[in-house]
């Protein structure tokens, strides 16, 4: 066995998403004091930082209140706007599919690559497969450490994560989500360009975080790993393709940071509820905390 | 005062979700049981049912196993799939921004109309200040009753919704969600057109539901109320126009009607977390019940 | 050699549109009597027919006079909308790029097939490489015969092409344009469906009109061959891929046979000069006779 | 009456195309002397330049050699690839549409603003009612006099075209197609941004060119007419609006000036074939010379 490959039958394509639980969100929903809840998700659309290679979210308006100002008709006076969009499903806060990375000629849980294909997408392991789960979140705030974004290429060592986890006052267990806040959409260090060295963990502390059975890693980032001279995403390999643990990129942590700080913790319930579209490699979310 | 205007201040783009307050999240936590997470939403695709005058949805591939197949570099061993998608904002499961529809110039709480242009979409009561809330839900089932979908056409009156939260035993709060089981979806008595002659309810019904201070209002159908002979949408202008409560639509119910039957309730921990699409007039969501 | 492969060098990326060489092009001039323009092209847009398979095409419009109506700014009284279109390149009036169809794993000319990904689309075919060419045009008019259009499927033979030539009173030669009205767009046969069943060219017709090193062939069809209940498309794998005679699809050939029939002859001045879309299969066209 | 408002009757949305009578044409066509065709046209894809504010071309593999590589069957060894296109319309080489541009509350010949709406697009003067036109020619060759692109922000005033014009040796007659050239695609003196700045003629320079009852006017830049300080595009008001005259934008002029300086001559025959997108407010076009 590689990682998590058959742990949850031949068919699975949802991966660690099945280590949470009833008991795992239960714990979690013990969790709530003040029933606060917090959107860790960007604003999608038009403006929306997107890397070179992927073309922009796009909305089209198909009615809008100009129609009626141009004497469009109002039945019983009722008016209404609509619109189509348009995005790399790999902009803005997304979660990544079991489907978008692989080494070899298999998907996780050996699935054939081959089942990626122009016409009708990812036939295994889509984001449809992502089901929503309600789990404990943590967050290990790099930022708070020093006060100060990582800079850029910085590695996210185990050691790192250890630590953050020590000062946290929590250990993660099977089915948390842990949330890594870097700083790096916080920072315009980068002089305006996300999309390239990036800091981030590295592949060992992946390895790390897989073996304690987290469920899902997210980051304020967009791809979770440090990027460096060394082309692939090591971390992506470990955590998605062996391990079945999915990806959240583009988080917006600062609030959570701060409403955390404030409250003294670094736990909360966490809810994760992607939009299943079918046969992609991956799939918008507002994941949220409820403190 | 029409409705709920001014009633969260005169730049409020957000309605009834501000009625979700701490103490409702708290008393909706308190609900849980089993630590079940339920998924609420429609798979979307290009497959995906949309009315004959909105395009279908659409995935594009933008990398894919064939590329590899092909002789792609994998550096590292590394590879990776990706996509665009595209589809109309009120598609699958998704709510309604409060700029969706109005009456006369202007939006809700008095928001220009005009603030919904081609060039920048909706300005004001975009999908993006539709911010997530953590509420208790409330699930009306109509088809429980007598066993059988609603016939086509049907109103659902005050009086229906009266007597079906009195059978579920519990009796609608402010901040609540309250999701109505028409059995639309489930039925094919449409022949497949899921888009036209649909049950759902009418205006005092939605006027009933607003005077209960509800934040949301959800059903199985696309538009939540009855369509008749009568163009326009009069629940729509209640609920979405003249208090502020965001529509639900297209939500999948039946396993949740199962699995609320199954634990003798009709309550639920219920969270709310729309992708906030930058001057949308709808977003997708996956809302989901927590037992 | 397989049909035209090597005949104009092992980069050749535009087949048979060499044979149009200015003498071609001088004679086809020549024929010009009346100094009357005809487009051969369909209207392209959002009502426009498409197989089932494919989305069809739509407009979004990015600026429109609603803005105006709503108080957008007319700097110096200036005022103006604008469009984004999207449509699959097979559809409308289009000419096929010798990437479109290929057996084995060679494109025309001995090209790999592998040259067409997802990411770059064909990077070798490409619709850029079909250059325009002014030349002699012939129209074979198969329902001047009947007075009717061909019923479904019938196979269009070469014999049939060799008598509709021989009433056409011309002879081809290299370079000429050979288009061929079905009727199939007039008709209503097909209960308007216009994507299956239709008559059309068989394989011989095909290898008949590669042998007399024609330019272009085009059809008031959208596949130019005859549809049966053998999947594959022979014709155009002839005509196409061993031949690199591009294929123009979906033509007006009505106004064209009218024009022609009223002034008695069946050669004309054809200028063909598709969209220049890089990577593309197929590209938009709008043909032209000059009588 | 305004400019060529009324001139072709009260329903007219082609504008000056009608002045290519079947005179204009046949004359024309006595021009041709080599037999050769060119192409006046940009290559359309993904890497082709945008202004900032329209998104770029988009093309989307619907189906690739991938497909096959990965096992799609191949019935009769058949084979193809397919493609969707995504483009804002006034990008690469293309013609304004009458209904483009306006001031006031109508469109040229009086026709409505209001017609241009986000759900139908341009209903009136939209792209589908620029016909095919053969017409004559005339090549003002700026580049040539001193041999170096305009600088930027240049007008070109109606001297400049008089003088051009009486090096060219011919006279714009009625019906006929004048193509500027700037050089400014050949320069990089806006480093890179073609969509500001650029030379172009002036307002008097197209009331000079209206003033010849020419029947289209295009230039090797993205606007046809000088950029300056002053918001609004007059020359573009003067043609399109009162005069009916469509403009041919982001043309490329060098290949052409080069085979006509070989040739000794400024005037050829061109033929004008946009693409008939319904409802747009621009087209895509390859036009070509031959000579």
């Amino acid at each position: 066995m590689t990682g998590n490959w058959g742990r949850w039958g031949a068919d699975d394509q949802s991966g660690a998403l099945h280590l949470v639980t009833p008991e795992v969100t239960r714990r979690a929903v013990a969790t709530v004091r003040e029933g606060r809840t917090l959107s860790l998700a960007q604003p999608l659309g038009p403006g929306s930082p997107s890397p070179g290679h992927r073309a922009g979210p796009a909305r089209y308006m198909t009615r809008d209140a100009g129609d009626y100002a141009l004497g469009a008709r109002s039945p019983g006076g009722f008016r209404f706007a609509e619109d189509v969009v348009q995005f790399p499903t790999h902009s803005g806060t997304h979660v990544d599919a079991l489907s978008h990375v692989w080494s070899g000629d298999h998907l996780y849980n050996e699935h054939p690559a081959s089942s990626t294909r122009s016409t009708r997408g990812a036939q295994r392991c889509g984001a449809e497969h992502l089901f929503p789960v309600t789990t404990r979140g943590i967050l290990v705030d790099l930022v708070a450490a020093t006060g100060a974004p990582l800079s850029p290429r910085t590695a996210v060592t185990h050691a790192d994560l250890e630590r953050g986890i020590a000062e946290a006052g929590v250990t993660p267990e099977p089915g948390d989500a842990v949330l890594i806040r870097t700083g790096w959409w916080e920072s315009d260090g980068a002089a305006g360009d996300h999309f390239s060295d990036e800091p981030g963990i590295d592949e060992a502390a992946a390895q790390w975080l897989a073996d304690r059975d987290v469920a899902l890693v997210g980051a304020d980032n967009y791809a979770v790993e440090q990027q460096t001279d060394v082309p692939g995403f090591p971390a992506h390999l470990v955590l998605l393709h062996r391990y079945g643990v999915p990806l959240i990129e583009n988080l917006e942590l600062a609030p959570l940071a701060g409403a955390l700080a404030a409250a003294g913790r670094s736990a909360f319930l966490f809810v994760f509820a992607p939009v299943p579209l079918v046969g992609s490699t991956a799939a918008p979310v507002t994941p949220v905390a409820v403190l």
